[in-house]
């Protein structure tokens, strides 16, 4: 039963791919919904068959040229993966790794003879493939690989070659079972010199499904989740892989084995090559949101009905949803699931006009994938905390793999470490802040030249995400004086989120400047004392982002009751942020004790205020019933009723 | 390889039960530790094997009385599978409900009938049994069990009967497959009154392993964890019970029908029968800490080898426990874990002398519930979050059942919820702080009469749990001003714990009369609007105990190096505490912005510090390899310098 306000606040969630999501919710019935307590071979196989039943209209692979089928829909493939999260977080991945990565990485750094041999079956499934980049000894260095592709002009070959245990590829989707291909990373080797990490399309089985000759596959076994993804191992001993099967977008060999290249910089070429699969983060951010938002639907669904203690001077024990504890540990996730789906829509849209950009602009393609880094790092965590605390949420109900929590729980743990280690893509959003996106070309290591520090950053502090004018409006409306502001002022937020981003960077900033004056022998040091300053920075700037996002969303709500209700959302999540951080606040004068404490008070209120709009809210990310699979909500018509007068019965019984 | 400082660490970690511990890891083989991947069927029959096969002198069926076999150590059998938690958490969980639940239930709630009749059985597992209290409609709130059991004096039987669904007993461990017999919780009538909740000793289970007549069992199908534990549903259909296997020590009814019992009230009867199942708290917080170390010790072990980026100006890449934001993710754990073992031992002591002691005590009997329910919550809550976060300082490698990571966060999951939800917990803590143990019952509903909060609660505060005298001698110690002591000064720490808890408590206590002088009509509201400022007191309250168990505990040290080395991580732990809730302090003027800025710069310090001793710290948990079963351990020695070595000759020919 969706309520009109519910139905208004659909459509400004869905946004601009509205009908992919749409689209899903109508052609993805009960068959694709996960199974709970399979065994691992059972959920392979399932997944691995409906990987290829899957409707081709539903948008998973849209990111393909149109030329081979595709829609040439970058956004429009991200929001669809974003869907299927909802539906089985194994079926999502193993689609991510099939048209997500390896067929992205075939469009991406391959050229056109690639794309006409390939594309076809790769979007069809018919031939399945692996991206093999990380290895044992390298995950999130992965400029370092140490697997080799060396050319031999004398056979017009590579060789590639993996020289010790801690060089394979490892954790490989799609390598244990299915994969014909993989994409695999390696450093290129021609003349003797070196020059970095370039990607080969590589057959790993035969029409048989044995591996090749000189391939070995190996199983990376059970996994905490995602039992229908066949993750594994791959080792090459001295394959040999033909010359045209480089992926030579960014990098050819001739056959006499000259190399040659647009980038003349190595480090530099490598990032390019990757910032061209952003789209991996900027779908696991999304997925992993999609899924919070099932365990929230579930959680606030159950918190409804189930009861538990008697209200003093009264039989009928309390629902759940109720108590203020629990609408503490409801109600602000899902205000934050609200901003990040906003924030994560804006992230899409952004990805879509750079890539649709005639002539690449290297300023917004770092901004971009610092964007795509940091909110799948918030997101991501976001995830892994409120599911956890939904599945507590429902108690002992909340165990049972039967109620979709533990399978949500354990498919999405992994997001937090695969497609980047969160501590390690935030640390990238903190250089792209510290150096104003120059010369970061996206690499995390040892923060290149320690002179970056002198440069300032201010210009790039106002770039703002979205509803550029109205935000600048609600922040110059603020009066001088914050003590006079209602700390439900919306400019006010804006104005103390941005001023915390700018503090904590220029407190970095000044910190960094400090070590590199007098720790000069100690390079390392001079980046490590601050990291975690340097971290703090990057949070408060994707807070920034994802505040400035759900403002622009509000903004573009035309439904007055919708809006009001977003409004309200909007001040817990900003609220419940600050007060998180109050310590910061206080700390460095932006909140006196006073203020601190009617911050707590007016969130008190707001949970009050939202507590019958709970219900609303969960509605509004319309998941199918089927799709949320959960036996605590699957209750007949009438059921409860007819419970509850069977219930009164005993306890009058039990009281006389 | 441990050294003298771990040893003599391990000494006092072990604590009063050292000789069970030490036991148990002698006798515990490779042949007891949890296998990864398993299927549930493959689980369960393991898990139903092992646990006869469990060598009688490790302890876990210790608390039984001597003539049947037992020690009558209860705290000795609580350590003892606070040591099989770190082997398998399902057989733990399955020790725990047949000899903890199941036989302590028959132990306590019994008399000498039941103990001559079935207690040797018990203790041989030759009879195995459920503990079925749970109700699908009722779990926190178990006084209002539905199931019914009616004495008929014509036939000198009890009838026992599940009205409907939301009645029958859910949850229960022992149920699904191998369960015998069942302590059965219901609403216990006889002549036509009710006297409240009773227990009774019920077959369920024929010699064929069917069930008996009138009794349907369920299985509760797959969990998030605990795969190896037969968790089941019982409903009874007017089951006929003999008047003699009510576990008639607390009530009796005569054959025809009379009811007696030496406690009047009937909440008051049932929460002294509560009362004496405490044991299973005391168990779940212990094994909860207990798997937590595991999880510590492989990501330290882990974050000790595995290598990362390269240092500026170094070929050899960085360990990740160089890295300020890993050491910030695992020493302020690792210190919470050494302050819980402490709190944990120094509950389990409380325990065998309140069991112990000639004639009962009811303020001790109550501060012990308090005690165990308040660590039962925190350290479950640590094990969520600490597991957690040790799985994801693996990487990839932390989400591979073969590292063992998965299997800890899955099977620890449901402590949160089990045993009492941790928020309920918290509430029944708080509830003995505000009205000093009296007339609480451990009853968790409506809070009873409101007048309970002209009560002063100040000399229960000054109960201090260990090494009072020294205690008090380092809070007298500090000097009046704040700003004159040092942040590492001790018995300022032990001040600013005691006075938050204070504080807090007085506010909440403050609040709770002013709402009962306004909201008259509106009795829900009057506890519900400060539910969660009454959690915060009783959070406050266990941190503060928990610390001063540490302290003891350091005072217990006398090896110099170790004390020197645990105060250190004391520090840690109080100050990471402190920073923790550093917005609480600076609003209520307890730090000024200055000093809460010195304590997280202190804390850095104490990481630098701290680093060198992060192994000595967790080889001290004395956890056998065999037993940590995480196969980025299992290294042959001299394999780690192979492949460095190999690696440096693959980088030396990609640098070239």
């Amino acid at each position: 039963m969706i309520n009109r306000v519910s139905a208004s606040l659909t459509e400004v969630l869905d946004g601009r791919w509205a009908h992919i999501r749409q689209a899903v919710r109508e052609r993805l019935g009960a068959e694709f919904v996960t199974v709970p307590g399979e065994t691992g071979d059972q959920a392979r196989e399932r997944v691995s068959r409906l990987i290829r039943s899957l409707p081709t209209d539903v948008g998973v692979a849209s990111a393909f040229p149109v030329e081979y089928g595709g829609s040439a829909d970058p956004g429009g493939s991200t929001v669809a993966a974003e869907m299927l999260a909802q539906v089985d977080l194994s079926l999502m991945v193993k689609a991510g790794v099939q048209w997500g990565l390896f067929g992205g990485a075939v469009v991406a750094l391959g050229t056109a003879r690639h794309h006409d041999e390939y594309l076809r079956d790769i979007i069809s499934a018919d031939v399945m493939g692996c991206f093999a980049m990380t290895e044992t000894g390298h995950g999130s260095d992965v400029q370092q690989l140490r697997t080799t592709c060396t050319y031999d002009p004398s056979s017009g070959t590579f060789d590639l070659h993996t020289p010790h245990e801690a060089a394979r590829k490892d954790y490989i989707g799609n390598a244990a079972r299915d994969g014909r291909m993989a994409v695999v990373f390696a450093q290129l080797i021609t003349g003797g010199r070196r020059y970095g990490v370039h990607a080969w399309l590589v057959p790993i089985r035969d029409e048989h499904g044995d591996p090749m000759p000189g391939v070995t596959i190996g199983d990376a076994g059970a996994k905490a989740g995602l039992l229908g993804v066949d993750n594994g191992r791959l080792s090459f001993d001295h394959v040999t892989v033909p010359r045209d099967m480089l992926l030579d977008r960014y990098g050819q060999v001739a056959p006499d084995g000259t190399y040659t290249s647009t980038i003349e910089n190595d480090t530099r070429r490598f990032f390019t090559m990757l910032g061209t699969l952003v789209r991996g983060r900027v779908t696991v951010g999304a997925a992993a949101s999609a899924a919070t938002r099932n365990a929230l639907t579930i959680a606030v669904r159950y918190g409804d009905n189930r009861r538990q203690f008697t209200r003093p001077g009264d039989d009928r024990e309390i629902v759940l949803n109720d108590y203020l504890a629990h609408q503490r540990k409801l109600l602000p996730a899902l205000a934050a699931s609200y901003a990040y789906a906003f924030a994560q829509e804006e992230l899409a849209v952004t990805m879509a006009e750079v890539f649709a950009l005639a002539e690449p602009d290297e300023h917004r393609q770092r901004e971009l994938e610092s964007r795509a880094a940091g909110l799948k790092a918030v997101q991501t965590w976001h995830a892994t905390r409120t599911i956890q605390m939904c599945r507590e949420a429902c108690g002992g109900a909340g165990y049972l793999a039967e109620n979709r929590l533990p399978g949500l729980k354990a498919d999405t743990d992994v997001f937090t470490t695969f497609e980047g280690d969160n501590t390690v893509l935030l640390q990238l959003v903190a250089k792209g802040l510290l150096t104003g996106y120059r010369d970061a070309f996206g690499s995390l290591d040892g923060w290149g030249r320690a002179t970056f520090v002198a440069e300032q950053v201010r210009e790039m502090m106002l770039e703002r995400t979205a509803a550029r004018t109205l935000i600048q409006r609600l922040v110059s409306a603020v009066p001088g004086r914050d003590e006079e502001v209602a700390v439900t002022d919306r400019g006010w937020h804006l104005a103390i989120f941005e001023d915390r981003e700018k503090h904590i960077l220029d407190g970095a900033i000044r910190r960094l400047r400090n070590g590199a004056a007098t720790k000069k022998d100690r390079p390392f040091d001079i980046f490590n004392d601050v990291q975690d300053h340097v971290l703090a920075a990057a949070t408060a700037h994707i807070d920034r982002i994802t505040l400035e996002a759900f403002v622009a969303g509000i903004d573009r709500t035309g439904d007055p009751e919708a809006r009001a209700l977003l409004a309200k959302v909007c001040d817990l999540y900003a609220l419940t942020t600050i007060e998180a951080d109050k310590g910061w606040f206080l700390e460095h004068g932006r909140l006196t004790p006073a203020r601190s404490k009617a911050i707590t008070a007016v969130i008190d209120d707001l949970l009050r205020e939202l507590r019958p709009h709970m219900r609303t809210l969960v509605d509004a990310f319309a998941i199918p019933d089927e799709w949320l699979n959960a036996a605590i909500l699957r209750e007949e018509p009438g059921r409860q009723e007819a419970m509850a007068k069977e219930d009164e019965a005993v306890r009058s019984v039990l009281a006389g």
